[in-house]
């Protein structure tokens, strides 16, 4: 089916800047001699997954148990859960999977309390468990402090833990989205990998082996220009790029792969209404909660891909384009351009590949009814 | 199963909160001889319809199609698509319902190009459909100006198309959610009242019949004091409430329904965090795209009801709790009132019902999957 026939709202990926945006990831990969693990987050797809693994990624990075549990029974045989879960029955679950399929399965901890959980699960599993300690480069969310004494101390506990195995640490330099430009998010990058490495260096000085130094985020990895004494990348938006990316100078207009095709269903004096809103677009303004954009996206008519009216505003089903006297009538379809795509893909339920033939193939978003 | 055992996230709805919500609704109905109509897109789910329709409600409001077809597939008479639909595609499948389950279907329109597409699929279907004309009270979203010729060409060409029953009036007051408190919210009801029974009447006044006058929003029909003139109101978001209602006037703390259970996951010096972050809260600050409240909800221990920490700020499946200085361990329990109740159920598979004996039963989210 050709785009402007597409029921809407539609969530669409341009099949050659996606491959294009996969191709870079392994590149920038290959280039720095690192190993890629991309998070699939953004695109809950196994078809996408299935590309980045084809294209050399060694694994899978995934943000809640149930989006594990997807991807590893789908046959993806090494799945990283990038989060401190603790909870017991999250954890049998994946321990469950994991034994079924024969997958790899690593998590992470940055508490005594969260070493404890899964030392328990792996025990009752019986099975042995890779685990990462998570380490705060800045973000000040999860992690330990680089300086302190705890990164030593749980890969202590994790390493003399009869089921459980130290894998390394990882970072998430996500305060990357908060800065001003392509040279500030070189610097946030540098300063990640130093104290990764640092880190780690302090770490095997003290006789822990440190297998794995993992670090995350696009802007930080797609911008980065040293990787030396890291082994592993976790871009996850990447897949997709956004107007956030555009923003922080990491990627350009033409790389974004995916919009939002919606239809114009009312037009005033200021506005052309489309049936595209917050449930379909989210209402972020940038990543962690920024208001780091200042409306909702930016939108085109199919054939004017460069006019960029702003998205003014949103209702639950309703975007606002300021038409700017531009003349819209009902029924005629636009594309938006969202400010921050892993939400758009989290709120749908299928998305639609374009190919270079202008014709669409719908697929299902296969992790989109994991919420916890 | 206990509260505090519930894995999480999950969306927790107050039984006895709810009642006290679904009783008041049917109160101001009474009480004002209006038929009530409420919109589901708040909790999307078949039992509380059920129990709105128990209460005295005429029938159901929705947003989309997809949602108006779960509800009348599952048994529903009476629902109103109240959205501007054009795409023959999606009135084919109502239409298609509507005759399979005898359920009477009402659309709205606010153009020609609106009525065309709703006449041609009421032909297509051999039925005849029931169509409003949305009015714009003020929210300058979708609807004619009430001022202007536009309302009564539109209901003319309704009432002389063969296949299609000019049903009355339709407004939504939503930008009642701008203003600063009860007392402004009361005026824009009293005038949204006063511009729909206005142009009713002069309609009437050329001869077109108008048999419902149907005007919306919680925040109006919670503080209006007059409904003379109007025959419908389809409150939504009233079921749950939130903390934009109460920063509105419209409720109490204690009228909210819905929080969201949590799990701290990390600890630092600033912030306990927890497993909800904007793929469970959504990032909105209030409804419409507005910036109403400062940060993405309030928490609390599930031991200290009136703690209120505010939840400072989101990452997709992280919430930063602002401790200040409160102990919090990992694994530990919180509940997070949102800023906003509809875009919360959206995200969600399943809401767990709390009854008054502190035990909760999961429910389906039935429209859960409702995306076009």
């Amino acid at each position: 089916m050709a785009l402007h026939a597409l029921e809407t709202p539609a969530v669409v990926i341009d099949g050659a800047v996606l491959e294009r945006n996969l191709a870079r990831a392994a590149e920038i990969a290959r280039r720095a001699s690192v190993a890629l693990r991309p998070h699939v987050k953004t695109h809950k797809s196994l078809m996408i997954a299935a590309r980045q693994i084809a294209g050399g990624a060694v694994g899978l990075t995934t943000a809640k148990c149930s989006e594990a549990l997807v991807f590893i029974e789908n046959g993806f045989s090494d799945v990283l859960v990038a989060y401190p879960l603790t909870d017991p029955r999250k954890l049998a679950r994946l321990t469950g999977a994991a034994r079924r399929t024969g997958a790899r399965l690593r998590l992470i901890a940055d508490s005594e309390a969260g070493v404890t959980a899964l030392g328990d699960a792996a025990t009752e599993a019986g099975m042995k468990l890779e685990v990462m300690v998570k380490v705060d480069v800045g973000l000040h969310r999860c992690g330990v402090d680089p300086g302190g004494p705890r990164a030593l101390a749980l890969a202590r506990r994790i390493e003399t833990h009869p089921a459980l195995v130290f894998a390394g640490l990882l970072s998430h330099a996500g305060h990357a989205y908060g800065l001003d430009g392509p040279d500030a998010v070189r610097a946030v990058a540098e300063a990640e990998r130093q104290t990764m490495v640092t880190l780690a260096e302090r770490l095997r000085a003290a006789g822990v082996a440190v297998p794995v130094v993992s670090v995350g985020s696009t802007p930080t990895v797609w911008l980065a220009e040293r990787f030396d004494g890291l082994t592993e990348i976790r871009p996850g938006n990447s897949v997709f790029m956004d107007l956030t990316q555009v923003s922080l100078g990491v990627a350009r207009r033409a790389d974004i792969a995916l919009s939002v095709l919606a239809s114009v269903v009312s037009v005033n004096d200021r506005f052309a209404i489309v049936d595209a809103g917050s449930k379909t677009l989210s209402s972020d303004k940038g990543p962690h909660g920024s208001d780091r954009l200042a409306g909702y996206g930016l939108a085109c008519r199919l054939d004017r891909p460069g006019e960029d009216l702003p998205v003014a505003g949103l209702s639950e089903e309703h975007g606002f384009i300021a038409h700017g006297g531009q003349p819209f009538v009902v029924g005629e379809r636009v594309r938006i351009w969202p400010n921050h795509a892993c939400p758009v893909v989290n709120l749908a339920r299928s998305i639609v590949f374009l190919g270079p033939d202008g014709q669409t193939e719908p697929r299902p978003v296969d992790a989109a009814a994991c919420v916890a």
